[in-house]
């Protein structure tokens, strides 16, 4: 046993969005069920831009993979299980699991992070706008110090309009955070 | 910081059935080793139908995928590393991960959730009866309020014979929770 | 809810080296992008060696999943973002899940555990010694009891030269876990 600490449990939100610019050869649908229709069997490894709510910084990146489970043609969309992990550069990350259902809103499991995000735990709601290259997710995170002041801020609500600042999608040194992950 | 709240570390028992009935598709094993033995390098995705142990109520699925490992010739059977989750409709959802052994019962980490199970922790122990088609878990869990009433009660002790009653596969409305998740 | 425990929030360090000895035909390297570069579809299961860091005994392997996110040719590597367990015989295991850059340190999220690993929470670093097949990890581990004293002790420092000892190659009694995972 070395340092001691407490685990705070006060709730903090945390808003980014997830979009895909079609810059990362993401996602790579590997349709290995050898079906016509989306099958269980199918995987689809992903990695996409992440921006903070207020879409004025550029953050990191998503990367992860989603297994396809089923096929919902009353629907029209399809059900993932998805595991993947939020990168926000120096700050560390956060790692989630759970559904993702290109048909609705669902939450997914906080299961950890690393670095400022260290022991974290809690849920995040995932909210799609456009499938599958606009996502805003809204975090509820417990278990770690106060967020530093540059992810906090207010978000812009989510709608197909909204997009990154062009200083952010350029990753200008005052739009992005300090090695911001790539 | 948003609303406190405190993280009690009680432990619940949950019980629960997933069974196979072959009307999934589930599971898609990927011979991608490309060999003829079972061996590192396949993928299995698989979901299955989650029952409470009472064996009275259809809950919901699970969904995620297993990696295999290793082939184990002495045992006559497979060592899996597993990631997935169980859907329990509204109450939201539970995520593991950790070894499957074809041949003995494991214990499997509880790496977090959603709704109901927000913020869950601890440990499942995972009991096969049929391979691969019905297996009996007894969580231990962590870090949660008090579980619904309809999901406690007492489990019918694990056995070949142990079947769903025909309302809660039929998952007829007093058979089933509330929107379980299909 | 049943019996009750505190959960600690010291920090305990555990020091492992993983090490390919080419006997688990590990890396299985699914080139499923069907591309000449490493690229986002390509999936790699793997299984290793697990040894103490003080190199004198056995404790088990690991066993997980690394997808590949990214070649970064300026460094002349990898983005992978890895989703693994550590088994150490009858203590139980550690799950993570995180990058694993091939050409830089990097800090995975400690996502659970089972057996004495019930409840873990925490982040371990990644220091690569010898791509693919020496790696050098310190846990920093909350949420347990004391870690048993065989798991404790003095690593040696991380270096290409740092081998296992015979005894603990040959996974003699004296030199490995009781019942270590294999």
């Amino acid at each position: 046993p070395a340092s001691n600490s407490s685990r705070p449990s006060s709730v903090q939100e945390l808003h980014v969005y997830e979009i895909n610019e079609r810059d990362r050869g993401s996602p790579a649908y590997l349709r290995l069920s050898q079906k016509d229709v989306n099958s269980l069997g199918d995987l689809v490894p992903f990695s996409n831009k992440l921006y903070h709510g207020n879409l004025k910084k550029r953050l990191g990146i998503t990367a992860g993979i989603c297994v396809l489970i089923q096929n919902v043609p009353e629907k029209k969309g399809d059900r993932y299980e998805a595991m993947y992990s939020f990168y926000f550069g120096e700050y560390g990350h956060i790692s989630v699991q759970g559904q993702y259902l290109t048909y609705e809103d669902s939450y997914l499991a906080v299961t950890g992070g690393s670095g400022a995000f260290e022991g974290v735990y809690g849920q995040v709601r995932l909210h799609q706008i456009i499938f599958p290259f606009k996502i805003y997710y809204t975090f509820y995170l417990k278990g770690i110090a106060n967020l530093p002041e540059e992810l906090l801020g207010t978000p812009v609500p989510p709608s197909a309009a909204a997009e990154p600042s062009l200083a952010a999608r350029a990753a200008e040194p005052h739009a992005a955070l300090k090695n911001y992950t790539d």
